[in-house]
């Protein structure tokens, strides 16, 4: 294992004891998440808790399944008590970039459904200025070129997202482009820009959706908090 | 025919003067528009034109394919030179809303993919204040239940849309919910916060769509410019 994965597994893990029996948790989607998922099944079954768990992600709702852990339909719980999730690059206001992974819409749904989101990240994904991670921003397969189009006006550099040689296809049937933006200065201003195109469906900026990080760090794992 | 039949035939038929040989047209969605798309296909026969289409929603595709009217996906178009459409409310700065016949989203998507947008409108269709008309917003399926729970909190009241006793799915694979909303002051502000919610995909508000109305009005059509 390499100090990166390494990383991602002490934080993943680490994210597990912040669950609590009884508690309705939301399941971010990811390499460091599926290492607090596989912690929280072993949790489940040595503690005898009882967790109700909601998914972001077909990939997750899979690996909690095959642990065992139940998993729920977003609506068919009133509110979720914690979600943890990963990020992809995030900044000192708790400003993250996600949708590496494909899930950003579900994410984004589900942390806004939330009453606490933790974030967990290797060292890598902590910076200075959002910008070097391509954004990741869900759109509609109708009319795809042209929302593109208008994605260029307003400066990004959209490419659609493929795996091997076909088009990756989200959960919810959509697209993913990811953009190089170069240096993000006004994230909420972005947000609102790019959400404003029809053909967008959500963008992979988190604004103000959580107050805690975990951050593998130097052999150990850090909380932050804003 | 009651007179509010009568202005839609009037006004759709007089709308298909517009399309000139060669054209790209983008097709609008209901029954005013319906009347637009016969009297092209009569047209197209008539003056022998090549017009090329784009829909805006597997109704309106039918429709044309019926009349031997040319359809192209969007993607495969570069530009659409005109689109005509509906619209449910409208007021004299040429906001409008538009969602009642479901298509909003590919609505939205062509139009602004389009050079030129021409709205037409029987009669009752022009408010001095926009809020009658309840807004059609929308949304994912997924978590559906919170979504609706974050439009409550800016003030709106939605309701799921149903078609006899069945949930109405977009032809995106989405659900509408139908908001009153009250007299609409500031639309612009509206449309940024819902279009940051994650759940919402789109909704109804078109602002700064269109210059041209054609309205039925006094058994003609008058051609309102901004």
């Amino acid at each position: 294992m390499n100090a990166k994965a390494y990383e991602k597994m002490m934080v993943g893990e680490r994210a597990a004891d912040f669950i609590e029996d009884g508690m309705i948790v939301g399941l971010g989607t990811g390499t460091t998440i599926a290492y607090m998922v596989q912690r929280l099944g072993k949790k489940i079954q040595e503690e005898n808790l009882h967790i109700t768990t909601v998914s972001t992600s077909s990939r997750t709702t899979k690996l909690a399944q095959s642990l065992n852990i139940p998993v729920f339909d977003l609506n068919e719980v009133k509110q979720v008590d914690l979600t943890i999730d990963g990020v992809d690059e995030f900044d000192k206001n708790f400003t993250g970039i996600k949708g590496g992974g494909g899930a950003l819409l579900y994410e984004k749904v589900v942390a806004k459904a939330s009453k606490r989101n933790i974030w967990i990240a290797d060292s890598s994904k902590f910076v200075s200025k959002l910008g070097t991670f391509p954004l990741p921003i869900e759109i509609l397969p109708f009319g795809h070129q042209h929302t593109m189009r208008q994605i260029e006006e307003i400066g990004l550099a959209p490419e659609l997202r493929m795996i091997d040689e076909t088009l990756f296809i989200t959960d919810s049937g959509h697209y993913i482009v990811d953009c190089l933006t170069g240096p993000i200065e006004d994230a909420k201003s972005l947000s609102f820009r790019l959400n404003q195109i029809p053909g967008v469906v959500e963008n992979g900026l988190f604004i103000g959706m959580t107050d805690e990080v975990l951050l593998a760090e130097n052999n150990g794992v850090k909380i932050l908090k804003k």
